[in-house]
């Protein structure tokens, strides 16, 4: 009989504030990109017409992760979550089980982190204001990882008033529409990915724009005339190329893997990210299972640590 | 904040017994084959040295399950378990989570019965006894799935005694060696796989053979001289041809896709099982999650009836 804790989401975030996972995920971008920590492919579960479950496993100092996760877009119009599931954690030398935990909160901390990591890699020198165009879960943990180091005030955009206004009042933001958003140093996109929020028109030479909402194929949050106009960065090629914002590119022939650099390798230094001032870079970020794998280390010593109580159950 | 119940090995035995684990997998089999239960290839996270973390989805009935297991065969002289882990049930047209449930329990019913499944569907009429070549867990599993719906007296056979006395004990049957379960009407092996235990000189006319026990490329238990004396079938063509126990046939284009028969197929009666009382029929069993889903589907019910007791955790 194992004994293992359950860990809810209102502990992770007792344990992790948007500092720690901006550390975390730069980590896990790192370790990946030295390959000491591994991931396989996430699979889909399809469940017509709700969306998807997502079964993402990652392993790495010791520990191996899987993460089970919907991804149910008309959930919201429903008052459900779109993003739920619960992660398992087990010991990768004895296939232990270790810690069950609550997965949306995860989710948002690495998601926002991921954008915050993306603009300290490769915004310009001195670029300080944020354009957050939607502002809903996950738009509102990118705003508040950026403003944990250190970038802000912003403009806080949402088709929806009540997010937007929530958000900023928030951080001290202002509320603004899509284009002021567009306009600031470091502008990030979360929004379902059904029509362009990010145009050609829009672009200034020196933004960082982080690229969030496209998690499959099929969705584009900045029209690809835009993409062009951009030095592209994503996360892990494969992922991206095969489901994330720059997939419409890759499959109309638009963008080939050698104009994409994984942000991993601009983080260990084993190539360059930004090369001027003057240059927009691009950051897909389609979500990856190591970032949740270095999250949750940081949850399950937090645990161990005593610092957060979960209840323990029986396996 | 979710409420869900977390369900031990000890309540999923409580609820399922070896008649019912058959019931159950022979329905998974049939569902599939009619595509009405969805199951895409589980992915492997490599954890080497010690084996592998698989992660297996499946839906149905209106239920998303992931199950997260690891094949660790070096734990075993550890003293640890090789299959352990947890399965993750939700709701698949909601997304919310309904259940974590102890994987390893579910594991070894549904592995048995799939043996059981395979015998009251290929094996020919009369066939009565039972050799049972590796008497660990999912041997005896498939042993008492056999016995529960009329297969037995058997003979019990391991290269260690007390498994195989412990497992003859319990049912009434004996114990023998190698040669003697492979002589039996209805033989399954379930061993590591690193030798073959069926060879051709073992094999009789009218045998039924469930190979078990090779669920990853490059395992093997029976020679491939036996293999090509019998008419095949299995679980399910992709996963078998890419690591079954036929894999290494497939591998040497030995056998083609056209020579095997998805098990369910001969249940729901859109082919022919088996043809002459003569022939030889060998199934391969790697193991789907829609199996899982299926035994999951009867724990969940049990708990929704008050059958079985599980504390209640928050997520």
């Amino acid at each position: 009989m194992t004994e293992i804790p359950v860990i809810s989401g209102e502990a992770v975030f007792a344990a992790i504030d948007p500092g720690i996972a901006v550390e975390r995920t730069r980590l896990s971008f790192e370790r990946h990109a030295l390959g000491e920590w591994e991931m396989p492919p996430k699979v889909y579960l399809d469940s017509p017409p709700n969306g998807d479950f997502r079964a993402m496993p990652a392993r790495g100092d010791g520990l191996a992760l899987l993460k089970w996760v919907t991804s149910f877009p008309g959930n919201s119009a429903k008052g459900l979550p779109v993003v739920r599931g619960e992660i398992l954690l087990s010991d990768a030398e004895t296939g232990e089980e270790l810690a069950v935990i609550e997965c949306s909160s995860v989710t948002s901390l690495r998601t926002g982190a991921a954008a915050a990591v993306s603009a300290q890699a490769l915004a310009a020198a001195g670029a300080k204001s944020v354009g957050i165009i939607g502002c809903g879960v996950n738009g509102a943990w990118s705003a508040r990882c950026l403003a944990a180091v250190g970038y802000g005030p912003g403009v806080c955009a949402d088709v929806r008033a009540e997010p937007a206004e929530a958000l900023a009042g928030e951080l001290g933001w202002r509320v603004g529409d899509r284009a002021e958003a567009a306009a600031q140093d470091v502008v990030v996109t979360v929004t379902p990915g059904r029509e362009p929020v990010i145009l050609a028109s829009d672009l200034r030479p020196g933004q960082h724009v982080a690229v969030l909402g496209a998690d499959a194929h099929g969705k584009q949050e900045v029209e690809l005339e835009a993409i062009e106009r951009c030095r592209l960065f994503c996360d892990e090629w494969e992922q991206a190329s095969a489901g994330g914002e720059l997939s419409n590119g890759v499959a109309a022939g638009a963008i080939r893997r050698e104009q994409v650099t994984q942000l991993g390798e601009v983080l260990i230094g084993s190539t360059v990210g930004r090369r001027s001032s003057e240059e927009i870079t691009l950051f897909d970020s389609t979500g990856l299972a190591i970032q949740d794998l270095a999250i949750v280390q940081a949850i399950y010593a937090a645990w161990q640590d005593g610092r957060i109580a979960a209840p323990l159950v029986e396996l």
